[in-house]
């Protein structure tokens, strides 16, 4: 259903508003959604350039039960941006400053469009880094990375987004404008309202300010690549090595479908094999921490291992940086299929990679499988040629089956891509539905009207407070 | 006004009940609210013994409308367990439970009774311990840390409790059962639950069960004390120290007036001046760590440096821990009023101890200053004569003047004690109206009865929902 947007003409804004068919295209989906032509475009199309800009638009909007969707880089893969409802599109990409930093405080105060590498070109010369960075900081904003809580290759040293995120300034739906947490660095006063915007995929709140915590560079980096026998051994080795207690700062796992992508898209020459990719950071004994990781790689029968300064280290790393990419073009017959992101605890780690290549094996279908290992966090895209619907059903059921056994060993559906359109129907089995009727009392007590990002995260056939009608695409 | 109660009788628990005026009374305070004349007799006393009691009594409440404060070792310092409203206190420390120790995955599923130190205790064998554990573990429980999202010595490190939450079993104001957060150690599903109900002070639910992460004790432990010719010497000494990046696992200052009191207190021996206490934790190259801290205490005229390994540690360190009793034993014609804990960002700390020791002078009270510096979080306590109002009202005064700088200066009202009632008038101060209005809808949403600990963190001349009613004490 369209949604009479002509209102947004009538609001003094700084920023600009469009009903053109190319801005409102653009706006119709994220990388996923792009990809399964399953975009929905909106009505308008409108670039905030203040805080005052937004709470404009959110106040009319919701006094006029339009649907407005925040929207940044576009580069979710659960359609979390994506106007299921139409209406709005809300990109605030034009909200790109940095506005302070404050090395002194280990703080940055930035708009929600800046981009995550700007980010750290900023604070690099104080020596500063924001350590969650998820790997696509070239591509993605800081305000999507706070709304779908992101992580990175870093996470399993120095945690996710959220415990990077220290003060929001936040417009709820009515317009208010709002400001959640402290800058300082705890605070135990009141609700916590900024861990509540966090993760909400732009359901609750449109993020107009951040202030970030950034942490000092370490004074050692250096890394490696070990290739193992089997998957087992290299899934295992992770596992064992975050048991372990070592200090390490990146652990990724490639498997052999995947290294071979690599190597077909960038001709980097990765061995063929299972193999893991690895950082430590340290500012004191960088070289007896990776002695001590060896002698696990060791016991899991690595069979080639080689330690890297930094300056190889970027090579070596390329290859797994960039293999989403490759993924994606790897065979012109194939699309990968809904990327996963399931998250397990640690020790269930070589369980999940192993039932995840069984279920895909099973079913025929090609898998790839990487990821933040060491976080137990596996990336995993079954590949089928679009004309063929079993093996579309196929992909589906392997997809299905993945997430509910992650769920079933205590983890979850999603580590970091959030629920979006696509793992709304795993909400209810990972949270209970006792959690899922507090969840939705939350978004009933913040956005009454379901005017921000409607549609996404609840499972859409009880989605309650109206908007039942489903999308015309 | 008085709630009949009578209907806890009729419920089927496993748990205890009580109308006996002892366990009343005992109920009435915390540590605070009972030096302070301040508490408020329960109408009755349940001591749950399951998820299933406490769900139980929580619905039959919530059909009565009859207040609900959940309660613990009473340890809180601003009145967060006190049942302002009567009604039912509900005990947890008889659910105290050590569920299931996982040390493949560095975590613990403990009832909410549990004591700190027994968690320490519990995981030891195993090379494990709770980072962010408050100096208070011996006396305090898991329960009470979690819902005031309390923090350390050593969250300068590692940060704060609701860091180190996985999961938690809660039940709702209407005895619903719900989990909330993951067993993976990151997530991006759904709201985030888990840290809406830590820090809420049993006004949102009442945990039943947490998960805990735990971390690797350090291979290396060393550290000491170091005294300055000023306080400002040595609050900049800390300030630098932290904005270095120096990796420190606790910093704490204790100015004069409290060494003064810890060694009448303990006969410790303490020198006089100001003074910090500090501990490195590290697995390689503590002393490389110690040595670079060093130039920056001697970049502040640091006079006396003594470094000790872990045994002699515990006997430098004894005086700061014990400092809280030192301070209430000082003077038997003396009261501390309300201990303050606001916290500022690390640049103005300086700035904030000075700040509270110069307007204490100003108001002529004794005012020992200590606490967790390098998070930039300040203790303090004016010492009154009970019988002298005017004292009494200049305390209050100093007391404001405090926290309406921090927040000004960017910190918090509290950083780990909790709003309770006694910081309830600083709340908007700090949040703005608009937060604290979407703090009133999250519980609004969550408890629409006000059955949970009501009264409690909001202003009380505005609380919604009834309840306007003062408690005759």
């Amino acid at each position: 259903m369209s949604h009479d947007c002509s209102f947004l003409e009538d609001l003094p804004l700084d920023g600009d508003v469009s009903f053109g068919e190319s801005a409102r295209e653009s706006h119709a989906a994220d990388w996923v959604a792009q990809e399964a032509g399953m975009g929905v475009t909106p009505d308008a199309v409108v670039w905030p350039k203040s805080t005052a800009d937004v709470s404009a638009v959110l106040e009319a909007a919701n006094d006029r039960e339009v649907p407005v969707t925040p929207y940044a880089a576009g580069t979710s893969l659960e359609g979390n941006a994506v106007p299921l409802f139409r209406g709005v599109s809300m990109d605030v990409t034009k909200m790109d400053a940095v506005l302070e930093v404050r090395p002194e405080d280990f703080q940055i105060d930035v708009e929600p469009g800046v981009m995550g590498d700007v980010v750290d070109e900023t604070v690099a010369d104080h020596g500063l880094f924001f350590p969650p960075m998820p790997s696509s900081a070239n591509l993605s904003t800081v305000g999507g990375m706070i709304v779908n809580d992101a992580s990175g290759q870093q996470t399993v040293k120095y945690g996710e987004v959220a415990d990077w995120v220290l003060e929001l300034e936040v417009v709820l739906a009515d317009g208010t404008v709002v400001e959640a947490g402290s800058k300082a660095v705890k605070t135990s006063s009141g609700y916590n309202l900024k861990d509540v915007i966090v993760g909400s995929e732009g359901t609750l709140g449109v993020v107009t300010r951040a202030t970030l915590e950034l942490a000092g560079l370490p004074e050692q980096i250096k890394g490696g690549r070990a290739v193992f026998g089997t998957m087992d051994a290299a899934a295992e080795a992770v596992s064992d090595a975050v048991r372990s207690g070592v200090d390490v700062a990146k652990i990724e796992l490639v498997d052999p479908l995947a290294a071979e992508m690599a190597n077909d898209y960038f001709d980097t020459g990765l061995p063929e094999g299972s193999m893991i990719f690895y950082e430590f950071h340290a500012d004191h004994g960088v070289d007896d921490e990776i002695d001590f990781f060896e002698t696990i790689l060791e016991a899991h029968d690595v069979t080639t291992d080689e330690v890297a300064g930094e300056d190889r280290m970027a090579e070596i790393w390329r290859a797994r940086d960039e293999l989403a990419f490759a993924v994606q073009q790897y065979d012109p017959d194939l699309e990968p299929r809904h990327p996963g992101d399931v998250t397990v605890p640690i020790s269930r780690y070589p369980d999940i990679v192993r039932h995840a290549k069984d279920l895909a094996d099973d079913h025929d279908l090609p898998l790839p499988v990487f990821g933040h290992a060491g976080d137990g966090n596996v990336h995993y895209a079954a590949l089928v040629d679009p004309d063929d619907a079993d093996a579309e059903a196929r992909a589906e059921t392997v997809y299905d089956g993945i997430v509910e056994q992650a769920i079933e060993w205590g983890g979850t559906a999603t580590g970091e891509h959030g629920i979006g359109m696509g793992k709304r129907r795993f909400l209810e089995l990972e949270h209970g539905a006792g959690a899922v009727e507090a969840m939705r009392a939350l978004k009933g007590a913040l956005d009454p009207n379901d005017v921000l990002n409607p549609g996404k995260m609840f499972p859409e056939t009880e989605q309650e407070g109206g908007r039942v009608d489903l999308p015309d695409r």
